[in-house]
């Protein structure tokens, strides 16, 4: 028998990475409906997105780009996927740049990599709240087009560090000026907060379905628009219903189920995203009269936080365990999601926890703080 | 309420995409366990193959390598994910050729093509059997050679519609001659039937997790050895520990879960092929006692098969529902996976299935054509 436990079972996770994830009681018995490898292919007549049974086709054209404010959608591998897919269709030849924020998540400016672009970051305002402003990166995309070809720009909204969500609408309108289009990685929006590329702007809109959407992964999302359809779904040549940048097809199996399963849920859940924003402020104070800092946007926008930690760092000087003694105290308390061995900043979502759960982490940071002053 | 059921529930499926990617009934308990979004992601240290709790280093490093007899292993998204990272890990500038067999995956074409390959394709030597011969790889090879910069070679080990496997050790040996790396495409064989490229000869071996072992999907496993680590492994310059062809992280979530889940499973039945090569043959007899023919090398050493049927072919052209008989008789019997509208040719795999359900099928087709020919 091989079975693999999941040690934070029960746990209150505050990981920013797994709050938008959990399964939907719905998601979770498509789960085992849906569990064997090729599931979703028993009526394949040829593309994933045209599968009527079970409906992606309808989800996929219908259901999903009303949702992303777009008016095509796909179905990828996840967010990085689908950033990949964009940039290596719009991809040209010789030396090309893309313009991304400097807060843009790793897999975006690895992406870039693989598809061979010049990156060009636009920087945030550094401490205390790491903005990204449409005024820097009009700065330097100017800066770039003159030296160079610049092929596509990216705008992470919002970041996976500090939770800040930048001005996307004039950032379009930037792009636009200059005849770039701008990709919106919405990986950490998609899902949790109301967000339409249509009000937005830009061009492209991608979300991550294990991140944001409730669902198993991996997964993820991507709209665009009409302008665009012909390079992003291009056909094979020999097979003429197989699209290259998704290598024919891409989620096939159990994930897309559950992201399919999840969408009420997630729809209905994006429009309570008031109460989110407000627990998050609420969460934010109360860290702050235990002495830590909230960085970031402020007062913020979003669930994800970044902070600073006077009190902890200085425990951690002198505790037995030295910086561990953090992860230790809250994995006794079973709490999750604070990296092993950081004190000083830590970053956190308070996403989809009750206010009692978030109650007991921040009793449980004041008690902590408590033991090692005495 | 979002429950979408699987219609194929309890049916006799022999759709050769379905039967070996069912999952054990260890890869059904992770399921459960390891639904939610990240949740492999709980203690990384910022690469997937590098995860401790659950042990997922252990396997990219050790089991699976020797699994598939080669020096380094990678979890992708799929086997066609895999061949993908290969090619474009590959491709250096301007034009390059890539050589494969003629009954090739529609998928290693569509990953050629978006790696931006020349694409040369080996004929098959046609009806009935439809074998690629290491002559015919070797002139086709060679002429491209001549004319051009060869890259790449790939092998499909079984192919995808005929069931064949070629003798990949003896096209190993012509690809080193022209000093031309070789990656066998194993999607229908690593899993199912013994496989190791160290035998086999070539240099990258790719396996189908939903396909052929035992997982929910989408997740495929990459085998390659030393001399091209550093190309297939190549680090982000900015994020040191980030592989370029697998945009940081692959198979983030429960897929991968189900792939180790069913590790043991599958190696142990990989050690049962040769009943399952016995299953194949007998049933291709009885197909051929009921008129039917097996196309693909006979006797045949896989099961999956391709046969044209006469017989059914020829109720057909007067059938109420003429070609959609067959699929609605069948579907009456709960018998699964042959496509709609095919009578004359199609394929089936007889993997996994007892004698008992395959008498079943083998009674249902007597029975479809005794009520039509009375
Ligand atoms: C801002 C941001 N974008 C993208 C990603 C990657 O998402 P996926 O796993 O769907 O590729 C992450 C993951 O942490 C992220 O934080
Ligand atoms: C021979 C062969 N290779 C590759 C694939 C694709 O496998 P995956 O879905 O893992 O990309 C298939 C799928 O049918 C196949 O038949």
């Amino acid at each position: 028998m091989a079975f693999y436990e999941r040690q934070t079972k029960g746990f209150v996770n505050i990981d920013p990475l797994q709050t938008g994830g959990r399964l939907s009681e719905d998601a979770k018995r498509v789960l085992v409906e849906w569990g064997d490898g090729y599931s979703v292919c028993d009526f394949c007549t040829g593309s994933l997105f045209e599968i009527k049974t079970p409906p992606i086709r309808t989800f996929v054209s219908k259901l999903l780009p009303e949702f992303l404010g777009t008016e095509y959608s796909r179905i990828t591998n996840g967010a990085r996927e689908a950033k990949y897919a964009v940039m290596h269709a719009l991809r040209g030849k010789g030396e090309e740049w893309i313009v991304m924020d400097g807060n843009a998540h790793y897999s975006s400016y690895v992406a870039a990599e693989r598809a061979g672009y010049r990156i060009a970051l636009v920087e945030n305002s550094e401490y205390p709240e790491f903005r990204v402003t449409p005024e820097r990166f009009a700065e330097v995309l100017d800066d770039v087009a003159k030296r160079g070809n610049v092929r596509l720009a990216l705008i992470t909204y919002p970041d996976g560090n500090y939770g800040n969500l930048p001005d996307v609408r004039k950032i379009a309108r930037i792009c636009e000026s200059y005849d770039v289009p701008l990709l919106v990685n919405g990986a950490y929006a998609v899902g949790r907060m109301p967000v339409s590329l249509k009000e937005l702007g830009g061009n492209f809109i991608v979300g991550s379905g294990h991140k944001s959407m409730a669902s198993a992964g991996p997964v993820g999302v991507l709209g665009f628009n009409e302008d665009f359809a012909d390079r992003i779904t291009r056909k094979s040549e020999r097979y003429r219903n197989k699209e290259i940048e998704f290598l024919g097809c891409t989620a096939r199996g159990v994930a897309v189920m559950t992201l399919m399963a999840s969408f009420d849920y997630v729809a209905r859940r994006v429009k309570r995203w008031d109460e989110e924003v407000e627990k998050a402020r609420w969460f934010s104070r109360k860290m702050e009269d235990l002495g830590m800092i909230q960085l970031g946007e402020k007062p913020h926008n979003h669930d994800l936080m970044f902070f600073e930690a006077p009190p902890l760092y200085e425990i951690s000087k002198k505790a037995k365990d030295g910086r561990f003694f953090l992860y230790r105290e809250l994995k006794k308390r079973r709490i999750h999601g604070i990296k092993p061995g950081l004190t000083r900043h830590f970053k956190l979502s308070t996403y989809g926890l009750t206010r009692d759960e978030l109650r007991y982490v921040l009793d449980s940071f004041e008690e902590i703080i408590n033991k090692y002053s005495g």
